[in-house]
């Protein structure tokens, strides 16, 4: 049976749907059809909400299930209206907090993804102009500026990693490419010898290295198993020889990829 | 008075660290050093995270707060031995919603930021790529496989908010900037003519440009109030006359950007 969710907030709805997901995961018998409804910040938007809540009511011939992180309490009562089971996460956690810490929440609407300082944004955007100029060993002489150089073979995950770490965190992190030239020459390449501290590697299971390559250059010397086994070998010799810490990065989204690097190597973040 | 915040999980901590900074936000007469701890899956490191959260309740000699979502009722109690006050996520909306579900949670570890599936994850891989390979005007010629194209003054903001709806909704989205050339000519440049539905337009504060472009060129004519005034106005109008849709970004984050994209463009999510 079908049910559908709804994520429903007067800001972004990043929290709502971050917690949402994390709940619905838990039931994995149950197939959700998932819907995220930002900035719901009227009553007419929010009658607008309903309307569609109940729809999928009627539609799924069962109650629809709601996370929502409404502020405002008239805009919220529209909701309340409708035929959906609600899940209060503000309300749920507000009360309690304000016992502990002895204060009155001021309440504010969308208050946890509004650019909280313009230096936070600044440091997200320095951070991710310094991924794309230091993507793929394209420039290597302001790796002293790194926070940390990802290494590892050709689509093992660097790029879409280094440009989260800068979004997310504003770290900066650049990015190179081991070759096989790289891994015949069993040497470390030699514009990261300077910087052993800095090397974070990525590997990733041969098999999955040759889907994905498949799907760049499909039949290649570059995509064939033989090579991606031979490639991933190498790399991960040097890894071990070199004492680079490393990551298998198969069975992990970008998520998990970032949060492990950054409890690795205990880098700081530098914005959030 | 300064408190300590922990956001504490078996998985990435996103979800955690999400719905604790909204909800540390209602509270903005108070200062929180915020922490999050990823990947507590063992009682040894549970215990560590209770040495922490002790060290820092003498420190701070207030109880520090907890947002908590960890799955393993062992791993749990050890950090509920801590002198912090916990936020119990997780079991706080599970009960509620075994009930409406009429199901038993699996209550697993960490499933929400995982790899739901290899599709997912090479649609992103693809969404970056493409982004990448379609920023600042670079290439114009797979603009018909773009979701949306950002147009828009040099320093607006449009290859982080690319980036952002790449790695978070697989979303194709190129970048274009218009230039000073483009908006004297008075006509929208030709490789967009062919996509008018596709475009987006991003706008900001003159001062706020200003600012900007003085990081990247000081005191250049580039980075001059003169030159922001004039583009800006200029590009507003050429919105207004080609009839597209654009935000103004100075208050927003990259998430709200990006958000209010998908909303107004009403574009699918190509990946979760």
């Amino acid at each position: 049976m079908k049910r559908t969710a709804f994520f429903i907030s007067d800001g972004t709805g990043i929290t709502a749907e971050a917690l949402g997901q994390s709940l619905l995961a838990q039931f994995d018998n149950i197939e959700f059809e998932k819907n995220t409804l930002p900035y719901i910040d009227t009553i007419e938007k929010a009658h607008e909400a309903l309307t569609t809540i109940n729809r999928a009511a009627e539609t799924d011939n069962t109650t629809p299930i709601i996370f929502d992180t409404i502020v405002n309490d008239e805009i919220r009562a529209e909701i309340t209206k409708s035929n959906g089971f609600m899940i209060d996460i503000f309300g749920t956690f507000l009360g309690p907090l304000e016992t502990e810490l002895k204060a009155k929440s001021c309440y504010t609407v969308g208050k946890s993804h509004s650019i909280s300082t313009n230096r936070n944004y600044e440091r997200r955007i320095d951070a991710v102009n310094y991924a794309l100029d230091n993507d793929d060993g394209a420039r290597t002489r302001h790796y002293d500026q790194a926070d940390v150089i990802l290494v590892g073979a050709s689509r093992s995950g660097k790029t879409p990693t280094c440009l989260y770490l800068a979004l997310n965190y504003g770290i900066k992190a650049a990015n190179y490419p081991i070759t096989e030239e790289d891994v015949d020459d069993q040497k470390l390449p030699t514009p990261l010898r300077d910087y052993k501290n800095k090397l974070f590697g990525l590997t990733i299971d041969p098999e999955r290295l040759a889907v994905i390559r498949n799907e760049r250059r499909p039949n290649s010397r570059y995509s064939s198993m033989k090579q991606c086994n031979h490639e991933v070998e190498e790399v991960e010799l040097m890894y071990r020889r070199e004492r680079i810490t490393f990551v298998n990065t198969t069975d992990y989204s970008v998520e998990e990829i970032a949060t492990r690097i950054m409890v690795a190597t205990g880098i700081e973040r530098r914005a959030k």
